[in-house]
């Protein structure tokens, strides 16, 4: 399958690393391939540079966002918070049409000290400003609750018995999504919880401060929820 | 022991039958007592009138919010949100002095529609906010990601093994309410997740945007998260 990622940090990498491991065709969308490729600093959230991992995982393309949505069949968003709805317009509706978007990434707001606030919550979600940006395409939010690792290795934490998340306006995407959370990276059907349509982003995006607390009380993203009822 | 609940809702009304049953003299806080007992009224959330529950549980007394928190040891919160600070100011200080309060109560606004949004977030909480108006005071936020019923009754979920969270600035304090968490109502120790200070109140706060979500998606609020790590 072609598969798009947006987000040349340490979320795409890791989803990138996993899906070729199982034959898929990966790009990995960015604004200036040759830009991402020159970096030679570590970013903010301590991710090394990209070119030498790319070395080392040369079956993943990089090309630019638009060229990576043109050949996929999906994209994963998996882009710093802010860079988003940047990564969509330089995709260009044209190349995402109505493909299944699924949105991982989380309105995180690093300005004002750690841990990070949200610059969009309560009447409002990321995952509702993508969908409103792209109206033919079928958003799904998911993932975002999780730490890049546990997300393609749900088996690393109670046998898989914990919880991710579908958030959603169209029923078939999300089982879609949901056949790919089990397929790609092992959730099981019983963990996968439907919260509803794109607005019940609002609460997994809200749901990162207490995500925050709970890294910061352990200092380990080997961590998660169980929805139990 | 004495026990001071403020709040004359559902939240206030369980855990006032649970803390009787234990022999424990607890005074229901109001604004006005003699009010309280005059309204017939259903009110928004759904609460049938005072005055027949108190009828039936007589052996809750009623006072106003400065004679409740003078004649107790603690003070559970289990205000609407809108009259968490209104029901401190009301108690008055000096009637709180450096007791334990445990806020119960969540920032919830319902004048924009359903679910409701949080009129404080990001970077504030209500707990922060109650413990600035008191400062002598030691808050723990804690219990405010449930629904009452399981509040008091954990056994009724998962055979107890899921989560519920202290935050505040005083360890001692959180020992305390964890033990009373334990003692009053049934909560395993490995279910009591310490978040730290009275900051990480804006996670458990924040959360309830999911738990409205979850609780919309069931219809049933005999529902949890465990935390697994």
């Amino acid at each position: 399958m072609n598969i798009a990622i947006f987000g040349t940090g340490s979320v795409g990498r890791t989803l990138a690393e996993k899906l070729v491991t199982q034959g898929h065709s990966v790009t990995v969308g960015t604004r200036n391939p040759a830009e991402t490729l020159a970096r030679t600093d570590t970013d903010m959230m301590g991710n090394g540079p990209f070119a030498p991992w790319h070395a080392a995982n040369s079956s993943v393309q990089l090309d630019t966002f638009a060229n990576a949505a043109a050949a996929s069949e999906v994209i994963l968003l998996a882009t710093n918070g802010l860079g988003t709805l940047p990564s969509i317009e330089a995709a260009g509706i044209e190349n995402i049409g109505s493909k299944i978007i699924i949105d991982i990434s989380n309105p995180l707001d690093f300005s004002k000290g750690m841990p990070p606030t949200l610059f969009v919550s309560n009447d409002d979600s990321l995952g509702e400003q993508v969908q409103r940006a792209v109206p033919n395409a079928r958003v799904v939010k998911s993932l975002n609750t999780l730490w890049g690792g546990l997300m393609v290795a749900p088996e690393l934490l109670a046998d898989g018995n914990h919880s991710v998340f579908v958030s959603g306006n169209d029923t078939d995407a999300k089982a879609t999504v949901s056949s790919y959370l089990t397929n790609w990276f092992g959730w099981k059907p019983s963990s996968i919880v439907d919260l509803g349509d794109i607005t019940t982003a609002r609460g997994t995006e809200m749901y990162l401060p207490l995500w925050l607390r709970l890294f910061g009380a352990t200092g380990s993203g080997l961590l998660n929820i169980h929805v139990v009822r």
